[in-house]
């Protein structure tokens, strides 16, 4: 916790959820990883079944849905201590893309929609995906988009070619970025449709083997073909056109989610970082934490981690007080800087332990593989920051 | 500033100060660093007069003393301010290393000692100077020192070697750090004096010449031998042997106030980078900020100095709080991170300005030489890592 | 090749390589990583013959031997073509350990061990390993060791416990490095004895799962515990108390190979990056090579390779005139520098390929992965950047 | 020297060289940079004459002219010698802009402008400057320009504005470039013509300040307006429309002679830094050379140094091989790797020499200083890293 962003409602809740995961998790994380899906998902039904009896379910929800009416701010500094075990945001239903789908819908859904979609969704009882990313078109560019929901009657007739839909093995649903008003201006020509994924036409083509991992269950990433897939029009997300706006209110809270993950990462291989210097010995007494080198990534490390944190706590403060829209650049800001640092905290810790850290016996390899994806998703690192050098040369008449 | 750290008292001054460095001082600040310093000082004495009339003067002093009564985190605010001209500092008597001889004196001065000296130097009526460094011994280990302050009655005599003793040339007074407990352990062993500069047997060998520029007047940092110089002994500061401790609690507020400089600095070159890339053409239209190398640089500034400029206040905050000693690790860590922030920000500023950055048509080269030493003095980086670093491994028991 | 180093040798054999690789290799160089090892092995198998076939076997060996008699410079060419695709060593029986095993005991066997395992080796019948690092003692200090082998008789009894054995699933024998002399002084204290790996007490415990693959056949990495491992007496290499002396005359070439492999490696990255910048377009005609950010990391890259495979061929160059021990320098210097410039131009190709460039659809993700022990194995970077300023500075006195 | 480029003549000369400037110059060098022009030059006379007795003149000049026939990649190895004191290549006559101007009036100037200019040059008796870069017009494009030169009968009028002449001072004529040929293609518009600097309306405005050196003599840069100034049609150099033709072959050497000089400075630093490290003590027999930091940099910056030798040797290699035209991409490679080098090298040479390395005390401040250009001048290296990176992606048909 950071002095100047304690809450008493965070206070009471952070240590609860920091022993939670320190006993019911850490135990066990490795298994989590390398077991099938569906052993791992049992086991994980239980600890899920726990938190909601600790009070610690889901809480970005407000009280009445089951959370604890967590702030952005609140919420981020929890998601730290989440993100330090692999499956922490799981456990909690935390994790992405369902709470983003869930802060979504619970936005922009109809009555409907929430009734049967999202209810279940945020009682766990079911898993969600987003499908929006194309192989065909550049990520950097999300205008550019090959898939279509064309209206017939009642119902929208979705064809198109999606991957890295995350998690889209056993989801219930798909929320799906699709070209509706192909003659409307490039941003207001997409719309955001709920695709049950049991919809004759979802077509789950493969989960992507990324980065050495098959990948199954919740930790998947599906290649997805959309073949006349149809579904009622009721499935519409908000208005017709409005798939882009509604994705960049997604991405606002999002952003934070993940910055504070990679937070928590950072922290837990710090950790073991300085753990294995303190405990190797290289001869004689002399420790390998005694190595000047080993010093200087400590240090820097301790250095970028806690510029990262007060910099993703001041945006989500922004976002709290002021929104999303008026917070784009400190967004911006905080998905280019702290991905960076995560490759690098990564990449020492791994260092420091020599050939263990790139064995699959520490969970430094699962990070530093799955976690390259982090300068690349959500629009890589080069177009963030091009995005805010731009914005902020428009207030030097460029 | 900053919306967390701002406060009613700095709200009413900052923009004050604002105003008067951009009127009073950015029009002329060139040639306040060409011309000799005896016309400078001329000049710079009457802007002195404005900012005591305006109440901006040394805004760190209570208002007994003339001051404003800030705290460390809103005077760090208008450091920052005041260091985006390199004589900010010097025109609201908050310069180095006066101000860290103000704050040393206050706390522990003799009554003698402080209506002789101290009082005249909050009034800006002399200057003086701090006189530790030695150039036969590693600045890396200050308990290294060859200075001796031997006692003969109620006199000490003073024998050494000094040199980086800035502003040294016109100051009325050195504080000098001497042996004087040669017996005692290692950090027992120095006491700090006060040493007119016109006692007998302070010579000042010459200004040294640093980066291109002879040096003169504040604009300096002498060499000085002390031979067989004489002092009463009332003119000791604190007690015997207390020098080293005096000194750490001499470096925690100033480590802040060179940071927030550095910050001030940072901005200034931001934003000469930005107003560079923006007015320049490449052809028909094509500015240089169109380039995405010139748009990373804007943007990785832009975040490091928001980093930087966090983790400068969050710390401050804690010596507001806790005091220098409780935040020994946040001012090791400010100290190497901004340090480093700085060098890359200049740098990125004078490859935008092409030839012109590298000519003294501009502020950019003065900083790029003059703060190089900004990763030597106050102990270099690398031995603020390495004790960030051991103190970290010391909680894993190494 | 490089003008410079080409020979009329090399100039036969390299068009011949390259044409071999690119159509007996690369068409199915994915399958090959991920398809069991028994069946991948089935088809390679062929693809040996084929080489044999084509006068391409093992170029380092003699013409007699069944070799093109080239020399380190001359092979070290060829190795970056084979680096280009993960199997290229290993078809062309150039596949590390074995080959590091080949030069060795052709330099230092006796004439039985020779027969005996080097020739069956030689004609690619068997496989063999290395094993000497050891999960106890850091690898950084080979000299720590705790496995043990004592004379009984006739025989060695070997115990000890091991790891990164690479390719001890499916070897023949094992070149084990072990104390036999613990009273001498620290260099010569271990011996290189071969055990094959049917000898009772030798037990594969596992293959580490590494990066994301569990590892199998000549692609593993092995966990062995010696126990009781009694072998002849003349199966020892050398003297006794040789084994460092050894080790460091088989890591001169293997520094060599290695780097060149590399630099195969990134002669593949650097063409599968700029084939990727200029062929996605990101808009209306504008190609993801146009934009500048990955222009300078087309650049650098380019750059780096070229001042990589310099250093390594002046390298190769000197150890065929003078040896390895008078090339120590040398070697450290190319394993830190190329090793570095490797992770950078794959990480950079990652980047370029977005989304694509996690996934194991290309082989970046295979390297990305695997080669991150480049700058680990063999005494990681840090070590050799210390032994090399050392030897620097005992050249001024230190 | 480097064992594949050392010939018989460079063995000769390059010990002779070599003594020369540690005997000659290295013990006042120091002095030659702060003293007054006129003084230096008095003193460095005698220094050429000397030179010139031991047949150490203008190497790169023939031996009919006075020098030593040496082709590029010879030459480059004693520029590399020259580089290593800041006066060296003044006092072999080796100096840019002079070498250049004799390299290129050499090839393309008439016999009438080389009895008369280009005579004396080679000789010494005078200096002369080359007038290209605009203050108005941004460097990386070169074909943007508003100096004009326009015939009126038999005569140039010349008009424009420049800056960055370097060594106008004292020069005796200038090379200007400037455009004759307004309609023309934009690459033959421009053409180069001598023009005397005792020419009325050659208007040397004044020497610009630049890293705190107000710049006088050969140790200039100048900034000069050309107003109708009138120079004979036959001062042109080539042909009308030549200009940037001429210009690239100029480059093309220059390139080589500035990355060898880089070398140099590399390699002094170097030697300096090891020093340092070797002699400082930081505590009991610890030196500053013992620190893993220190090591470190010593390491990296040998690594760095021989990569920057070799790829510049082999460029070398390859203009006398294949001229300028064919070697354009490694031209460019080599000048952003080195001049990245070289400031990393001075960086950390100055790091080790703590306060000491920013005082004008050591050369290191001066290089420091005035090498900053190095990434910026003959175009910076964003230029040359574009252009490397868009011939390649040509080859890859984009």
């Amino acid at each position: 916790m950071t002095e100047l962003f304690a809450t008493d409602k965070l206070k009471a809740l952070y240590p609860k959820v920091k022993q939670f995961i320190e006993e019911e998790l850490y135990p066990s994380e490795l298994y989590f990883l390398k077991d099938p899906w569906d052993e791992v998902n049992h086991i994980l039904k239980a600890k899920r079944e726990k938190a909601k009896e600790l009070g610690l379910w889901a809480p970005y929800l407000s009280e009445e849905e089951g959370g604890a009416g967590l702030t952005l701010t609140e919420f981020g500094q929890l998601s730290e201590l989440l993100g330090r075990t692999p499956l922490g945001h799981y456990v909690l239903n935390c994790q992405a893309p369902d709470i983003g789908n869930i802060e979504l819908m619970h936005q922009f859904a109809s009555a409907e929609l929430k009734e049967k979609y999202l209810a279940p969704l945020m009682k766990g009882e079911i898993r969600s995906c987003f499908s929006m990313t194309e192989p065909d078109f550049a990520g950097s560019n999300p205008v550019n988009m090959g898939t279509t929901a064309v209206l017939d009657g009642d119902e929208f007739i979705i064809n198109g070619h999606k991957w890295f839909t995350t998690a889209a093995d056993g989801a219930a649903f798909a929320i799906v970025m699709a070209v509706t008003n192909p003659d409307a201006e490039p941003h207001k020509r997409a719309s955001m449709i709920v695709v049950p994924t049991d919809t004759p036409g979802f077509e789950l083509t493969r989960n992507i083997p990324i980065m050495g991992d098959m990948g199954e269950g919740y930790l998947s990433h599906a290649e997805i073909h959309y073949v006349n897939c149809r579904v009622p029009k009721s499935n519409l997300i908000g208005e017709m056109g409005s798939g882009f706006m509604l994705a960049q209110q997604r991405l606002g809270p999002g952003r934070i989610h993940h910055c504070m993950r990679w937070i928590g990462i950072c922290e837990r291989a710090f950790d073991m970082m300085c753990s294995r210097a303190a405990s190797r010995e290289l001869r004689d007494g002399r420790m390998l934490g005694h190595q000047q080198t080993v010093q200087n990534w400590i240090a820097e490390s301790r250095a970028e981690i806690n510029a990262s944190r007060y910099m993703v706590l001041h945006a989500a403060q922004k976002i709290d007080n002021e929104g999303s829209k008026g917070s784009r650049l400190e967004i911006s800001t905080i998905k280019f800087y702290v991905a960076d640092v995560l490759m690098k905290v990564l990449d020492r810790a791994i260092q420091v332990h020599g050939a263990l850290g790139i064995t699959d016996d520490t969970l430094l390899s699962f990070w530093y593989r799955h976690e390259r994806g982090a300068r690349i998703y959500d629009g890589p690192d080069e177009v963030h920051k091009a995005s805010l050098a731009k914005a902020i040369l428009k207030g030097y008449g460029m």
